[in-house]
């Protein structure tokens, strides 16, 4: 399945077919990983569904068969080709390095690694070229990072980088299946009793909450933090300035950002569309041709970034513009799958 | 009731009762409205109920009596002191010289006649001497906009404003009771039988959309330059670059707005707390006593415009804050009747 009309036609399965292993396999991004795996017709010739221990046991299916989902132990990376780490940080942080140790090379979607020197911080239409001096393990970024540097790429090739600011409007799948659950549980509770906040900071449910993950010292959310370095470090730009404030918003898919970027050169609305339209991934909604704008509704289920609003900012600062992208596909499994498809493709998978 | 804990000890009730007729009362903000002068206390001698033709001939209460609307029409203004428009543009552009031709005073909830220079443009805890020059027509700014300039008049106080960046988070009651009527109607349809959408670019349930208003030929939707020239005319700062997008979310009341605030001198986190905590109709949330954010539910029922999330930029260009208010009240029906109090204490409202 094309799911975006405009998927690379890059396909892994020009290789040998590899011992795969998956770390978080029940959570909600493994779940989309295993349906991306499957769509892209990833060369497998193992499978393996792994998990923590309060998850091990259950049955996950697979190309019509059911997979017994084993515990994440260091011993089940044993001749595995590729692991990929769609877990919490904790899990990732202790048993990537045992993975690497056993000759598999890991595609890591927790935020462990993603700022470590060593491990390239990979979206492949982006920075493929980072892939070449990987030592075991490669990150793949935040979901909101991902559909930010989507966007601001093609500006920057263009045009050059000078500052951006960002709101980004978060789903609640961002949170895992506790932030899905969150949502569905108030929505269907009766007015006055739903269950207290847990996964958020306040109800969800119609409402906003511009709080993702914890508050550092200074009064920054820790995902505003992560947004801030790991975009400087994919488009590597060390200090590029970035504004941002990141707001959960009571959608189940799809993460939004509004976005201000100021380029090194002149960039008008016209010439930036087209720069965002000749990229990878990336489509341009032209609301010339009607009020017609990018939502997290056109994403669900797809892979593409959608772009649109692209405008000339009223406060004479560059361009204004608005970036929706699945989380837990181009945000999450799809851009993972993508990172072993170009290892596969650049000869770097090789034990 | 003093459902703020802050509203002000300024009570119209000093001066003798008027005769109020309220325009648009059988809509979202003119259901508010009376719920608001009933209230305050708002001294009333007589109160008229208008409507466009097709909801005139209903009824609503008032302080325990049922009042029949009737159409709005230039003679229904005869001995009427004070007329609050909280009906759509084109009424107020016909009927609002009508009122203020038989000697009303008008306060005007549409965008009719906002920038218009002879036209004060007041949110009376920031700019209540604009009043002393209205000449019959008073504008109440936009929803969105009140809430910004509650936030930014502290600001602008303390430490001068160089530029703002703004994204809003706006309810779907800022569409009036069609808005909120498209919201509940696609919350409870079943999956795939949810009505087409109409007052919304695209559905709004489980979605955000990056339209408030029509756009131009530029690209800027029209809520987003209202938000722009309005803001400048309440702050009497004429050229002040202001960045901004609105986006509509699925919240039924209150809207957010994520802020950048470049000041002309510098302004720590704590001094801007200070300053906007000390200013009135203004709440800070200090979230380092845990993490505790403002969001849309702190404001229901409420008056007080929220602030939190103060913080130094990670970009480096200033603050960053996220700022939430009533959009049915201090964002509409409280903010009218404001003007009408700070009329009549100023002796602004004889005829």
């Amino acid at each position: 399945m094309d799911s975006t009309g405009r998927r690379s036609d890059r396909r892994a399965s020009e290789g040998r077919p590899l011992s795969v292993a998956v770390v978080g396999a029940t959570g909600a991004v493994g779940e989309v990983l295993l349906d991306v795996l499957a769509e892209r017709e990833f060369p497998l010739r193992e499978l393996r569904l792994l998990a923590s221990g309060r998850s091990a046991g259950t049955y996950l299916s697979y190309g019509g068969r059911q997979l017994r989902v084993l515990e994440a132990r260091p011993e089940a990376f044993e001749g595995a080709d590729l692991v990929f780490f769609a877990a919490t940080g904790d899990l990732s942080h202790t048993l990537a390095p045992e993975a690497v140790a056993r000759g598999a090379v890991v595609i890591d979607k927790s935020s462990s690694w993603r700022m470590s020197p060593a491990v390239p911080l990979v979206v492949p239409e982006v920075n493929p070229e980072a892939l070449d001096a990987h030592s075991g393990i490669v990150a793949c970024p935040n979901c909101t990072t991902i559909g930010v540097v989507m966007a601001l790429a093609p500006l920057q090739r263009t045009a050059g980088l000078e500052r951006v600011v960002a709101t980004t409007l978060q789903a609640v799948s961002g949170a895992g299946r506790d932030g899905i659950e969150e949502l569905e549980a108030q929505r269907s509770a009766r007015a006055g009793e739903a269950p207290a906040p847990s996964t958020f900071a306040a109800p969800i449910h119609d409402n906003v909450v511009p709080l993702c993950d914890a508050l550092d010292d200074d009064g920054h959310a820790a995902e505003e933090i992560k947004l801030v370095h790991e975009t400087r470090k994919i488009l590597d730009l060390a200090s590029l300035p970035i504004s941002v404030t990141c707001v959960r918003v009571p959608v189940a898919v799809g993460h939004s950002t509004s976005l201000l970027v100021s380029t090194t050169r002149p960039l008008d609305p016209a010439a930036a569309r087209e720069a965002l339209a000749a990229f990878p991934g990336v489509e341009v909604v032209d609301e010339s041709r009607g009020d017609v704008v990018p939502t997290p509704a056109d994403v669900v289920g797809r892979d593409t970034v959608v772009v649109g609003r692209v405008r000339s900012d009223t406060g004479g600062q560059g361009l204004a513009l608005f970036q929706v992208a699945n989380n837990l596909r181009k945000g999450a499994a799809t851009n993972a799958v993508q990172i072993a498809e170009t290892l596969i493709e650049r000869g770097l998978l090789t034990r």
